[in-house]
């Protein structure tokens, strides 16, 4: 069994040069919202969800984005109600959102 | 197929109090040492290795540690002869190495 069952990164880079990135899109606060709503739900911590901030993920243009593994789904996401989606149907229900998905 | 064929996440966490953190142990150094590598040798970004820097993983006891996904494989290390070490067997030879595997 993997110490997460769900291992979620934000991309929270901020450029030098001010350019689009993740944190110019709200990463930190819906980073900060998805940690919160785990640990609201009793459901961070070992054999749980981890809900990480990370260094550039490299996929700028489609930003702001986040990965979840081990499944290594890719989503982007506007506002909270995305994120509750992305809790609710994959993170607790096992069903990766399509319509916020990621090309591989 | 992934996006990234092996995405590496080091804790370069910092506590505020100063105590134990991967940080204090050269969890910074030790990854802008593996990312030179993985691009000095061809190997870095999409459907290649990804190596990012994240906050704290929540294994600080057992730090520095490091995580390769989409396997979920937990290391720990000391030196260059560890990164390497990873990165010869386990990101190019895709066999983990166990002295430096953490219990999962």
């Amino acid at each position: 069994m993997a110490f997460y069952r769900y291992h979620v990164f934000f991309c929270t880079n901020q450029r030098d040069d001010g350019s689009q990135c993740c944190s110019l899109s709200g990463a930190g606060p819906a980073r900060d919202f998805l940690k919160a709503r785990t640990k609201a739900l009793g459901l961070a911590g070992p054999g749980g969800i981890r809900v990480n901030v990370a260094g550039c993920l490299g996929r700028c243009a489609e930003g702001p984005v986040a990965v979840v593994y081990p499944e290594g789904v890719w989503y982007t996401y506007v506002d909270r109600e995305d994120l509750e989606q992305i809790l609710q149907d994959h993170l607790i229900g096992g069903r990766p959102v399509e319509r916020l998905r990621l090309p591989d």
